[in-house]
């Protein structure tokens, strides 16, 4: 049960963002262009990952699990996996530049001044464009926010794994735009 | 020096926002409808207000003082005085509802899980709305993007205040649409 009332009953940034059109519009456009978008070098399975990764640091089980799924989804490996990934990257089979992007991303996630020039070089070092970095620091700021929004307002989220499984092949296809309806439509 | 070649010497979010305009776009049409439109029972700077005080938990000197002045802009009064709302607000002499929604902004600067539903009664009883509690949660998670994107990738800032407040007058009268200029136009 939200802290307020949302006029709807749908999981997560889902409730704000219906009762909330006006904010969800460039929030939506935000995550499409960060995460869905084809125009860019890190693929929807990493970036996904990276965002999935810092809801995870953030404690918020909505937002770790709708894109841990989509993770999985386009990554071709199990909620599992991805869970397994995000506890334990370093010893993951990751590649190194991915590595060093999530190391940048967990870095974000405790506050901008915690970025460090050595971890920029590490990236750049492993292959990471100023765009991947600039991409990346964006991601992991972003979901800072979305992560917020949720539990904030205290959304609920369901709690069965599977939900977001089932649910992340249809987004994947349909991007985030236009993602929720307005409550009364 | 920015962690990345931004392509512009702009200060702050600017940097980045010039670089990347396609992302400049929606983060600049959000800050407008929290910050800037006239579509809300919080005066403009009570919600520039809540935003430097969130940047200021963060400690994100360019946005704090960015929208420090807008907010002294707004209320009529000065840099210090608004300097001093942010360290003891409690002790202000600002409203009760404003003490309320800046104490939930401080929650949500932490985390989304730091917000306690005896905090939410409280502002409720100081007669905020559910749209003000929304709008106030909104406002601080933005601010913890904001400041993570400026910060984590090492952006610079002007160090003498009265910069930022000279511009305050002209940033009110524009607005965020359209505020940064992408690199080469």
């Amino acid at each position: 049960m939200a802290y307020i009332d949302l006029k709807n009953e749908e999981p997560g940034i889902r409730g704000p963002m219906a009762y909330s059109p006006e904010t969800a519009k460039p929030l939506n456009e935000l995550a499409e262009i960060l995460l869905h978008s084809e125009n860019n070098t890190l693929s929807r399975g990493d970036r996904e990952l990276i965002g999935s990764y810092v809801s995870y640091l953030n404690d918020c089980y909505f937002c770790q699990h709708v894109h841990g799924a989509m993770a999985g989804h386009y990554l071709g490996c199990s909620m599992e996996a991805i869970e397994n990934m995000k506890q334990h990257f370093m010893e993951s089979e990751l590649p190194i530049k991915m590595k060093a992007l999530l190391s940048i991303a967990g870095a974000v996630q405790k506050g901008g001044r915690h970025v460090q020039a050595s971890q920029i070089e590490v990236a750049r070092a492993a292959g990471a464009t100023d765009k991947e970095i600039h991409d990346t620091v964006l991601i992991a700021a972003a979901f800072c926010m979305f992560n917020r929004y949720v539990d904030g307002l205290g959304t609920w989220a369901p709690q069965d794994l599977q939900v977001y499984t089932d649910r992340a092949p249809m987004r994947a296809e349909a991007g985030y735009i236009g993602s929720v309806k307005p409550v009364g439509e």
